[in-house]
């Protein structure tokens, strides 16, 4: 975790004690393989920057400067599972037929292809058992509100979508339009969620969920332009997958259009804009800033 | 739909007419190609056994006796979404490998494999962002409990829970608490969720909630066994899969473990036992014994 603010690496740290406190709540399940294999999943969960989004963004909204709330750290943990799920499932035979996710096997090489499939419908729908627990947040409206735009975010207007766009693309010839609405559903729209669910959980004013959301939305494509940026200038060893494999499969990506100069300077100016957005906030937004600061320099 | 009831077919058609409205508002979606998938399978949607569930238990519970109201034909829908979603991950290559759905092509025959994963991803999705609607019902509350029953009967501790036993029980040896397990889980939970969500969304008072969850567990086990009478029974043209295939397959069943005549017999017991648990409730609960005894005649 060198070069990883303090900051991200506690609420990932957090995060993860939460799931793996969550995980273990469930043990006596009636599948235990199933709960193994979402297990493993949901806790290879590298930088956690989506559960760092949920956190950051309730810090701003609540002024909590302590350690996270619990019930903030419910909805983190909710949207690292809906992650979870999400790469399981990409990384299937029948989608990118990844063998390795973040240096390690894949959900469906460390077991089966049918428990991976579970394990990734079993996260999603665990995410929801979260979010939906009576009493998680005193105002049931909030919470219904996170239940919606998690969902809006992950379905086939989004993340999902995203991912049928991303499949298509692999025959087809996307222009760069094409490839920046099937980022911004892929990816950008749950990056979006977690931010502006922190600040709703949080508490946060409507003004406040507004900023986080615009913020959000320039951070969700700069987020995708680095990641293609970090997959053309990485070596295997340092990601953990095959170097420049979207490339191979004849993925659309953003230095495919722009070239490296071009798509570099691109990602810093969307996070200009981003962090343009908070300018209505003092310090208690640094924790946003920095974690925009961190998605584009970060080299693994 | 020769010998089912009128009320189950007029439940069936208006739960299909309210998919198909919600399908077409969603038809400018960014990805058509999941969207057809989506609709495909949602609309491929059978007697509509738990739709019918859920609205039967609204009407005994508010008692409405016209038409069923908006609010009710979208839980209805949810829970269809939620059960379509698992017929296609249950039919996919790596699980059931089964080509045909209710006579016609499976999701990943008609589609194809990652079109049919992604939809059933994304019709899990759909059913939350359905429940989750601001204004659904009056009651944010009772909002959150339908959700948090439907994620408790889907989840690892339920229908992906069973179906991850079910294919266990491929290479194991259950015995007949396993098999009742398994089928619990995998069929029964999301009957049991269907009924409640009913009698919660109908406005029922703790007793009808409870009574009717007291009728759907025993419902949904008669359900199944009903439905291996089926399997042994009837031919391929009838039920629009290969006869027998689950023997086929060394899946455990109810009829291996006892025999046609005694399954038969558990069957009307537990069909029995279920209507005892409305004998408190007078002719508004005939709709739920009608369809108690629907279920374990129907012979297609």
């Amino acid at each position: 975790m060198a070069g990883t603010p303090l900051i991200l690496q506690q609420d990932a740290e957090q995060t993860s004690v939460w799931l793996e406190d969550y995980f273990s709540r469930l043990d006596s399940a009636e599948a235990p393989q199933l709960l193994a294999a979402m297990r493993y999943s949901a806790m290879n969960g590298g930088k956690r920057v989506r559960a760092s989004l949920v956190l950051s963004a309730a810090r701003l909204a609540s002024g909590n400067t302590g350690a996270p709330l619990p019930a903030h750290l419910a909805v983190a943990g909710a949207v690292e599972m809906l992650h979870a799920y999400s790469l399981i499932h990409d990384d299937l035979p029948a989608m990118d037929d990844a063998d390795l996710r973040r240096g390690v096997a894949a959900c469906h090489k460390a077991f089966d292809e049918a428990t991976a499939i579970l394990a990734g419908d079993a996260l999603q729908t665990e995410a929801f058992s979260i979010l939906s627990r009576p009493g998680l947040m005193t105002d049931a409206e909030q919470q219904l509100r996170l239940i919606a735009i998690l969902a809006a975010a992950s379905g086939q207007a989004g993340m999902a979508g995203g991912q049928m766009l991303d499949l298509l693309a692999e025959t087809g010839a996307p222009d760069l339009t094409e490839t920046q609405k099937m980022q911004e559903l892929k990816t950008g729209a749950l990056i979006q969620a977690a931010a502006m669910m922190g600040a709703i959980a949080g508490g946060g004013d409507e003004k406040l969920v507004k900023a986080v959301e615009r913020f959000s939305s320039h951070l969700g494509l700069a987020f995708q332009i680095a990641d293609d940026l970090l997959d053309y200038q990485a070596d295997a060893e340092q990601i953990g997958k095959p170097a420049g494999r979207d490339a191979v499969q004849g993925k659309a990506s953003f230095v495919e259009f722009l070239g490296l100069a071009e798509a570099r300077a691109k990602a810093d100016s969307l996070i200009d804009e981003a962090c343009a957005s908070l300018d209505d906030y003092g310090a208690e937004a640094d924790g946003l800033r920095g974690l925009a600061d961190f998605v584009i320099n970060r080299n693994h």
